[in-house]
């Protein structure tokens, strides 16, 4: 197999010519897309990034943008400032539409030619056919995204502060996060945390405290990608931050005041949406075969078969190691980037492709204060250690040094004060939102 | 004229019943209205604070959201956590759209009664009639706004970047702000500041640097307020910094590609409005005289003439004192505050009215790194001495002492570095944002 892919390769990849300089294209700016411009910085090629936003996004915070705990711009930094070091790399805002042989087309019809080719447009959230429960359930993938949940569960308890009708005032009080994965955990461990210590002291008519926050999980175990002893610590401590923990219940339709379940309704104005994901469109456009989420099934190099010049990588890609799909993880994604580039290289030095080896650092999930679970290289952690060693790990990798310090400063000032800095309910800008009571509803 | 004035209030103020508590309603959240409900903290009155935001913002600071310096979050807090401690506040979301005898009445309906009323809802920016040309050259009041305008401007480089077109691109890089008073001032020079300095070596086509900004003012000279000298001196350092002022120069007509004046056409896709405000729609709903602005004419105990329960403050008054017109800054909000709260507690009290005096504590107006003008007392300050007058000032000022950290970080990091923190494009939330190519044309 090693041997068939190196032939294909050298078969169909354009040698570079004096002429011009090799041209590598990569889509996407998140951790894939970085790492692969970055590995590319000192190689005789010119690279293109295009990415649909100005930024790079660090997304295992993101929830706590959601939750008022961040700021956007602590966990996103411009794409062209990460990158302003590596002077191979041109950086261009656009979203790309459709992949021809040697070229992508942007959404405002212009062309961008590659010789090589790297798509890490990773996945966004599915709702299984139901695309009209997005209304009604945001989920978490973008700046916007947080800002939206942020906007509706402070939202709920100012509308609960001023409701005089009981069964209304719960069901503003009453939030469901639907799937019980890692970001699902994290978004109803912190709203529990906002509600019973953040706003305690800041409402007269209403106790926050008395919000119920239920996580709705489909499978038997919430964090279903850790052993059963982890999912099981998990749960308990999700409980003890006063969380409810509903297994084995699956959604069946989701209205504007609560969720119907197989085992029963639930009443709640805010419903958050974590229960799964499918692959950017992109992937299609390679045309090559997809998994059942979408993903693009690639070879032991990262490369579309067939393709051997277009690469996937990321959350985007369905690689294997060892047996095993590698997970859709931020060190998953940036190893994939650093392998594309060496991929890339050897192309052009005419040596035999690297076969990808995907190294698994450690996973973490983080709950709640003091709270989390994870696998450090063979040691389990639970609860508060491991709590400070997702902290760690996590500020540690932040991209840019100004952010690490907010951050750190942001987390350690919460911890202190059981505050959060961002309780803010802004909506979308348009004239005369000065006036309008844009802000004093739901968008709903 | 006191006399009368106290007879009116004996009059028509009904002295506190046992039966139940004084009730104050305060309207609006800035910083009159903040003034006047801590004011009344240990007061036997029950106060209702009303904002259409769950937030106080700190408007001084808000330009530098607009230019990418600082998080909404740094410059705004939740008004419920400024007034936590005042037990006898309650904080209401809404919007008052009607004052009647005794009730304001919100957007929804409901009405919430008074025994004294303080309205203190500011004002807004105002076209002179061409509402249209707010979608074309945004204003700078709401945290909604600031982040529009840093959309916008971020977004033109990206453009420039990526067009061909020279004329085009030439227009891309043009900034416009219409109105030389100090926000104008402000934005001018920050926008000059991040072309030179922020963005300089993070584009591969265009050169941010030569990025034009043209400061347009009707007068002959910018920052009214100030003496001619000082506004002389305000000039010359907008201009090092690479501002073009235009003075003595009136626009006509905006579109989307520039700006007609008196003096001929500018080519640009960014403008940005300062030229004027005007009063909160509520001002007329009190009933009384208002001034050409719009601003409601009070006696000298800052109430409505013949409704002496009604006070108005802020920015929305129009208040004399010395024989002069108070100006609309954040000092006169403050001091008319809590004077309101000093004449309802002498209501109480059956004591006569303290009469409004406005204390001048100086003023100060930032243009640039290092670069402001003022008065404190009877000196005059100019340049980097200013400058770090105003930071440190408003710094003090700053609501809440986590954002005071945030923010003096914030600021000696981008005096170092020259980076902006908040470089962030983003657009209104909608399901389907992130495969949306929402952020990459300006939404017009």
């Amino acid at each position: 197999m090693t041997e068939t892919a190196i032939d294909a390769t050298m078969a169909s990849v354009p040698q570079p010519r004096r002429s011009r300089r090799h041209r590598v294209v990569i889509v996407g700016g998140g951790f894939g897309g970085l790492a692969a411009a970055k590995a590319l910085r000192d190689d005789p090629v010119d690279v293109t990034l295009i990415d649909r936003r100005n930024h790079h996004l660090f997304q295992p915070l993101l929830y706590q943008v959601a939750t008022a705990g961040l700021n956007p711009a602590d966990i996103a930094t411009p794409i062209r400032s990460s990158l302003r070091k590596c002077a191979n790399v041109s950086v261009r805002l656009g979203e790309v539409v459709r992949i021809d042989d040697r070229a992508v087309v942007l959404a405002d019809g212009t062309q961008i030619e590659f010789d090589h080719l790297v798509v890490a447009t990773g996945v966004r959230h599915s709702y299984f056919g139901h695309d009209d429960w997005e209304q009604l359930a945001p989920g978490l993938k973008s700046i916007e995204d947080a800002l939206e949940i942020r906007r509706r569960v402070l939202l709920a308890f100012e509308i609960a502060e001023r409701t005089d009708d009981p069964t209304e005032r719960d069901e503003h009080l009453n939030f469901v996060v639907v799937g019980g994965g890692p970001t699902g955990v994290e978004l109803a461990g912190a709203i529990a945390e906002i509600a019973t210590r953040a706003m305690s002291r800041d409402f007269r008519s209403i106790d926050p405290s008395s919000a119920r926050v239920i996580l709705v999980e489909g499978a038997d175990r919430v964090l279903g990608a850790y052993t059963p002893d982890l999912a099981e610590s998990a749960r308990r401590q999700l409980e003890r931050l006063g969380v409810e923990v509903r297994l084995d219940t699956l959604v069946d339709g989701i209205d504007e005041r609560g969720v119907d379940t197989n085992n029963g309704r639930i009443d709640a104005r805010t419903v958050l949406w974590s229960a799964g994901v499918q692959a950017s469109p992109l992937g299609a456009a390679t045309g090559a075969e997809l998994d059942r989420a979408g993903r693009v099934v690639v070879d032991e190099a990262l490369a579309v078969p067939g393709r051997p010049n277009v690469f996937v990588i990321g959350d985007l890609a369905h690689a294997r190691w060892g047996g095993e799909q590698v997970p859709g993880v931020a060190q998953g994604a940036i190893q994939g980037g650093t392998h594309a580039a060496a991929c890339i290289r050897a192309d052009l030095a005419g040596r035999a492709r690297p076969v990808f080896r995907y190294t698994n650092k450690g996973e973490l999930a983080t709950i709640g204060r003091s709270s989390a679970v994870g696998v450090i290289g063979k040691v389990k952690l639970r609860g508060w250690l491991a709590w400070m060693a997702w902290w760690m790990i996590h500020i540690l990798f932040l991209i840019n040094f100004r952010s690490r310090l907010v951050v750190l400063f942001s987390w350690a000032w919460s911890y202190v004060t059981f505050q959060r800095g961002s309780r803010l309910i802004t909506s979308a800008w348009r004239p005369g939102t000065d006036r309008a009571s844009g802000t004093s509803e739901p968008s709903r």
